[in-house]
């Protein structure tokens, strides 16, 4: 394809999206299809000559659009939201186009630097600790998602507990993770990919109200832990947990660590965007306790998947534990110790230039417009959670800090299964649920750049009018 | 940013990287800038009120595109390539614009089939072995890297080797990954982060002049090691290796493995994509005693990073190993055992609709089309092997059966590391090198879309004059 093609093709695509962020609220927000209706209708192999970008487009109408969960649609409150927008598009659009390998700094230079500088403006941004910004010894870098993050906090952890000796013998498997029943399931999964097993985790309970891990059960893990000869390597806490967004208090866990000389991640994957709003940084209290943090710009900060924000206190600690060096990426930058090669901060090899769509992010909205998609999500989900609060059927049953409410109908699970079945079957919105303490709760989570209140109160009342007839 | 303004920056963004590519032969390929040049050039902090997107493109212009390394250039012959085309990057905005969440079939079943139907459109393509399509036990999945496949596949066989109790107790370090002294080191790196450390991997002598993994060392190594009470694990065989593209004998080796039970992982990151052609499939043969396979279509088949198509022979036992299920990700798709969740076939749970891209390409391309961009890379790799080949101050240091030719000026390695930088330093062209058998020596690896014989002549000629400078 030559630039004039891809010229006349890129405008045509450009249509496409503009069209069907403009048709998203018409669309039904997922699909009613039954599996494998994608698949029958697509060829049972590939074309021996080439067709034209149309005959492509016409087929991603006819059979992928009508085969999707639309997560950009005004009506999806699904799981956390995971939302883009125009500038990010752009910025990954760019990132495409220039097909540069970030592996190491003198394979892409500005792609490295501008990636620091992206990390360093969402710190200060979110007035994260100064051990986090690169003009120390810490420093950010993108992952593709908080379950990579966990992996490597997991792998620098275990690299610190065993005195650096990891690298060459192995895991040692008396090392254990620490985590609260309420975590999300990454942290058992970077144990197991890092051979300490499901049995390397120790699952803190949490207060039964706020579902935030318990301090006091915390200490009392590790003491008998180590009592008993087990070697405590890990706390991963949470800020704004999956199932209710509770929040691990890190002014108590913090010290906790620090005593027992334990690395303390924070996982702050759907919550953390929230702290580019000052009234919003609660969560991060005792956050300077913590030897890595990362929060996904990909959940609530309109930057689109995948662009996990990731820091560390000591990068040295990281790169220790993370680097490699075969012949065939020797160089002199690399050798001069002048530059970062974020190949060594991460589990692959490659990487893209994810910077440049958080460089058009903060430009576009610039930290102002960032406050504003933030404060709009919490305003309404507050706004729903009000709704919910004055219905006597109902129940709200956790705090609703962010943009998530997690709330039912009083009474048995069952009523409140139908109601979500019924619910999302309307195709005008789209909700998940989690269990809280064993009861099926449904979860409300507003993020989508497109919701409004029109969304939120749609969705109410047809939560509201399905009721009736459930149970 | 509302969708018209996005179409008219949209425009703006294509017209842009039209530019760019219109442009690359007239760029240098490489930054000449120190480090920490383009970080100087940004502000120290984000703007806190937004701005518009042409002030982006003009600080992309002045800031980030001179500060790159350009991939994409026609005289980029350094590592191997990592190319892209313009369907690629127009598949890859279709992923972004949609902004699906494909980790479960039910959050978007149109990409997880999509990706379904393209890995079994690759695999036709190839000709790769029955048990890869997803007809049967078998299937393929997009991982972001090479490196990525290479760590699952560690974590599939130490679970099989484990008998499935990995899962729950973690990695026993009596394990051994066995893979060639030429070998990839994500080999090395994923056997690390899987707890074995790097004593837990076996690197296996090479033919001195194939440099291609002995299987008398092989087997020499298995049975000494299960003598000795250690327990072989793995398998990592390459087709094309990353110094030399060297074709590691699976014929040989597939027989060892399946005799001493140990899982064959097959890394043709570079090389696989040559089997489109089907008078480049040689390094294929035996491929059907493997448990897993990967290649890049992001390094030579047009495809933008990250695209690493990797399958596997039976998905039951990767999705053991690899699963875990919390509530919140509980659905009755999933539950009714008749779709894919593809987040229990790789490490992170999010991920991108990657499957887009390959889609466009093979449309557009077609395999005819697919064929003639392998076909010229090889010819073009060997009309300079054939200028090094007549010139008796080089030698070739190994054969070039794909589109990469390793070569030396004769005698010390000393002249050879300043012709190298001198020509780099040109800005003309971009080479990089390795080291074989101890020497130091050249790599030219052929790839970028644009590169024709003009650019390969280029540097042959570079190279030759510049030949007479050093020493």
């Amino acid at each position: 394809m030559t630039p004039e093609q891809f010229r006349q093709a890129g405008y045509a695509v450009v249509d496409w999206i503009a069209d069907y962020w403009a048709s998203l609220a018409q669309r039904p927000v997922t699909s009613q299809g039954p599996p494998g209706a994608v698949a029958a209708g697509l060829p049972a192999g590939p074309p021996a000559g080439g067709e034209p970008v149309e005959a492509v487009l016409a087929d991603l109408d006819k059979l992928v659009a009508p085969g999707l969960t639309h997560w950009q649609h005004p009506g999806f409150f699904g799981y956390f939201p995971a939302n883009t927008s125009g500038p990010s598009v752009l910025g990954d659009l760019v990132s495409a186009g220039l097909g540069v390998q970030g592996m190491l700094w003198s394979t892409g230079p500005a792609c490295t630097e501008l990636e620091t500088v992206m990390l360093d403006w969402l710190a200060e941004a979110m007035d994260l600790p100064a051990r986090f910004r690169s003009a120390g010894r810490g420093g950010g870098v993108i992952q593709d998602s908080a379950s990579s993050a966990t992996l490597v906090a997991t792998l620098v952890a275990v690299h610190r507990a065993a005195g650096g000796r990891w690298r060459e013998v192995g895991v040692d498997r008396r090392y254990r993770v620490y985590t609260s029943t309420e975590a999300h399931s990454s942290v058992e999964k970077a144990a197991r990919i890092a051979g300490l097993g499901a049995e390397g985790v120790r699952l803190v309970e949490v207060d039964p109200q706020s579902r935030a891990m318990s301090p006091v059960a915390l200490r009392a893990a590790i003491e008998a832990d180590r009592a008993a000869g087990v070697v405590p390597a890990l706390v991963v806490a949470t800020v704004g947990t999956t199932s209710t967004t509770a929040i691990d208090p890190l002014p108590q866990i913090g010290p906790i660590c620090a005593e027992h000389g334990v690395f303390l991640h924070v996982d702050a994957a759907y919550a953390g965007a929230a702290a580019v709003c000052p009234e919003l940084r609660f969560g991060h209290a005792g956050l300077e306790y913590a030897d890595s943090y990362c929060f996904d710009p990909h959940k609530w900060l309109l930057t689109g998947f995948d662009c996990d924000a990731f820091w560390v206190a000591d990068s040295t600690e990281l790169v220790e534990a993370l680097t490699v060096l075969p012949e065939y990426l020797r160089n002199a930058a690399s050798e001069s110790g002048a530059v970062i090669d974020y190949r060594d901060w991460q589990v692959p090899l490659g990487r893209r230039f994810r910077a440049l769509k958080l460089w058009f992010v903060l430009r576009w909205y610039g930290v102002e417009g960032l406050r504003e998609h933030i404060r709009s999500g919490v305003a309404l989900a507050a706004r729903f959670a009000d709704r919910v609060r004055a219905d006597e059927r109902f129940e709200l049953v956790t705090p609703h800090p962010y943009g998530l409410v997690c709330f039912r109908l009083r009474g048995a699970d069952g009523p409140n299964e139908q109601l979500l079945s019924a619910v999302n079957g309307s195709g005008r919105v789209y909700l998940t649920h989690t269990r809280v303490a064993g009861r099926y709760t449904l979860r409300l989570a507003v993020g989508a750049p497109q919701t409004a209140e029109a969304h939120v109160d749609e969705a109410w009342e047809l939560l509201s009018r399905v009721a009736e007839t459930v149970g």
